[in-house]
Formats: C-alpha cells, structure tokens, sequence
C-alpha cells in the first residue's frame, strides 16, 4: 500500500497497472476546483484505476497511526520483481553515471524499505538483493519505502557474486561498505564512476566472498565507536547521500527537486 | 536493555549505576581466557554489577530476534535525562566544536533511537527533545539506539523554542534541515561553527515557531522527489555525516575509531 498525494500521484503516472484500487476520502473525491484528491480521481480513472471512496476513518486506519495519507491510499498487486539487465539500460530520465545498490543479505523488512527510499530519492537506478536468506518485498517493505519499491526497479538474483561479476563486465565499480583493513574514508572514493554500492547484513556485514568480488572497500568515518556501528539502513543512506554529493559538485548534475 | 559485547562493555566502563542487571550465557561466563563475555562478566563484577547468568535461549529471547547479543544482554535502570547546562560544558573527550542534535517532535520512539545511535556516532555532545507531543527515551528507543541512549545525554525541555535561544546566548547558531525557501543545500553550511541541528517530526517537518528561531535552513539534495522525503532518522544522519565530514577535513579531527 502506498498513500499520500505524490507517492500516489507519482504511481498513477508511471505505473498504474501496479495500483489494484484508489481508497480516496468520499468527502473529497467529488470536490471541484484545486483538492489534490479531486485531480487524483480525475487521473486514476483516465487510465483505468479502480477508484473507491471510503470514509476517512478507514484511510486513517489502513494507513495506520500518524501517517499522513491527504486522502488517498492506493493498494498494490503482487510485487514484480525486474530483471538484471533493466538496470544496465541508460536510465532516461537521469543523466549522471550509473548507480546500483547491492544488499548482501539485509534481513529486516523495515531496513530494506528504507533503503528503498533512500536509494530512490538519491538518484540510484535499482536495488539488488538475493533469493534466500534476505528481505524480500513485502507489504512491509513497500510501507517503510514510502512508495519507492514501486518505482525504483528490485532485481532478486540467485547468486549476488556473479551479478557483481556481471556488473563489473558491464563497467560498473563495486564499493563495499564495511570496516575492512585497508577501507579508505567514503568520502576518499571516486564516486564520479559507475559505482555498485554493496551493502552487509545487520549485524555481520559484507560477507568475505563478497567483498573478494568488491573493487574498493569504504568506511563511513565515525567520532566514537562503543556504540558497534550504523544501523544498515542509516550507512546506505549515508553512503548514497555522499555520492550524490560528489557528483553533484563535480558534474553540475542539477537536481529534480 | 542494551546487549552485544561492545555497547555492554562501554556501559560498565563508563555508566555502570545505569545497569539493573547483566545476564550472561551460563554456558560462556566461566569459561577461562579470552572469552569476551567471562572478561566482561570480572569487569561487572569488579563495579557491583548483578550477574546473572542464563540459557542462550533466554537471552535471545530478550534481545529479541535476529539480534546479535554475543551472550550479554544489561538491563538498564529508570533513564536518567540530562540538563541543558551539562550540554554546554565543554566535553573532554571531544575536541571540536559543539554539535547538539534538538528533535522539534519526533514521534516514533525507534526514529528516536535511531538519531540517538547517529548522534553518538558521529559526535554529538547531546540531544534535546520536547517534553511534550514527541517520543520520549522508552525500551523500545534504547534498542534502537543500539546503547546510545544510556551514553549521550538526552534533555527534556518544556519550552524548544526557549532552549534554541539558551543555545544561541551560548554561542551555538541553529541549522534547522528542511525543504523550506530559502533553504541552502547542507553541503553550504558552515559546519565548522558551533552547531544546534534542529530536526522537524515525521511527516510535519520543524514548525514554523522553532524554524523563525533558526539561523540556517539548509535542505538534503535529492535526485528525485516524488516519494516525499527522508525519513528523519535518515535525514539526520546525513545531516550528521555532512557535518562530521566537513569538520574532519577542516580540522584534522583525528577519528576515535
């Protein structure tokens, strides 16, 4: 489920055959003139949406506490995944070099929602994840992405050692994101290349042969560290937001916002 | 509950009246030699902590699942918050300029622990949150903060927008992070000044009161933005990140780590 007038505005445009019903406010839907709900109705079932109007309580409550839905709630079909070489197309709508997050076993649902997030609000092309033993994308993960897990695409691979080898065959440089021996600081790293930013697992980190198949080894410096290290999905996010730095001053790259 | 050799190991070091209880994996705590849990079972002991020792399976239990505990789990105390005049001492361990975190309103108790673990990461002497309308440190913020919450100072003031203009009469100018007009990207502030970095709650972002008291607005480049932004805990690690890189490469702060 996705609510909120962008994310939802966002989906309609760009991917309504994902969106199997439009909850909207019954007091808002039929509103003429600029409510944001009205104009969402309007576009829904241009292209076909199911639109049904619910009184707010049920919004609030499909939403769940606190979040602000403004009226609209769209719910999803099954999640489809994409495939490997969607990733290595040339994105249209973004000019900068390629930028691919790898998550080497992220196991937490909400981690990999926000990850999602991030990666999508930061300019990345899609997400990695394996088969087995990680999040895979649930109505969990769809909620904490905030709607990102259905417009950046999610590639799930059998084998994430071969697709970083597929990757890198395709010009791609992989960073691991760990405290390794011989890691440099993040911002230490070129991120003006094709990057593949892999990330570990809570807890473990980059598996060894993973970080075998890595070509550059990045620490996110700290000032203390009693406290182990950054939850999974703060280091990606912090990962992805010095990369988006980089090549913002270094290439002029100028933001959609 | 704090668990993991490392954050249970700081706490004994440095606030062992904050622990109620440590349990310990019976099956480690005698074990002779380098086992870090029968190391740190002589420091509990050595400081008056209870030792208790247990099955695995209880402290998994209590850690709860997936959680790495390496067979020590603390039990904390009622939590202790900090006053605003300790925040203003200078802090002996940290050599650069201040840095305190306020939360105008966050909500949700993990957001908070998670700005908690960020902050005490990358350097923050403390954080101040409202007493009203916002999370307050709860179990729930304690894991999240991964032991952080028991080794910064938290602050609980009645009146933000009172305690922002303590901190400028102290010298601290305040960055409030949001999409604002006006608002410079992050990278532009700078961060080498005496800093109060004023974050807004989930969804609602900092309130036009708090933000007419800030002196900087500065909002995180994105690279597209239609699913809204980050989420807070995100956003202020970034925010954190930004600050820590820009004082490291100015000022040689070395690292801890």
């Amino acid at each position: 489920m996705v609510y909120g007038a962008n994310p939802v505005r966002e989906l309609i445009d760009r991917k309504p055959t994902s969106v199997r019903a439009l909850w909207v406010d019954v007091h808002r839907a039929g509103r003429v003139g600029s409510d944001p709900v009205a104009s969402l109705v309007a576009a829904a079932r241009a292209v076909g949406v199911k639109v049904e109007e619910r009184e707010r309580e049920l919004l609030d409550g499909a939403a769940g506490e606190g979040a602000v839905h403004q009226g609209v709630v769209a719910w999803l079909g099954p999640f489809v995944y994409a495939e490997l070489d969607d990733l290595l197309q040339p994105a249209g709508e973004s000019s900068g070099p390629p930028l691919i997050v790898a998550l080497d076993g992220v196991e937490d649902p909400r981690n990999l929602g926000a990850i999602l997030r991030s990666a999508y609000l930061l300019g990345a092309r899609g997400v990695i994840i394996p088969e087995h033993r990680a999040a895979a994308v649930t109505a969990v993960t769809a909620k904490a992405s905030a709607g990102a897990s259905e417009l950046l695409p999610v590639v799930q691979v059998g084998n994430l050692v071969r697709a970083l080898e597929d990757l890198r065959e395709h010009g791609l440089w992989r960073v691991a994101v760990h405290a390794t021996e011989g890691a440099v600081p993040l911002a230490e790293i070129d991120a003006t290349l094709p990057l593949v930013l892999v990330m570990g697992a809570e807890g473990t980190g980059v598996r060894p042969l993973v970080a075998k198949h890595c070509d550059f080894h990045a620490v996110i410096p700290m000032a203390r560290s009693a406290v182990g290290s950054f939850n999974v999905s703060v280091a990606a996010a912090i990962a992805l937001y010095e990369i988006h730095r980089q090549r913002t001053a270094a290439q002029g790259i100028p933001d959609e916002a």
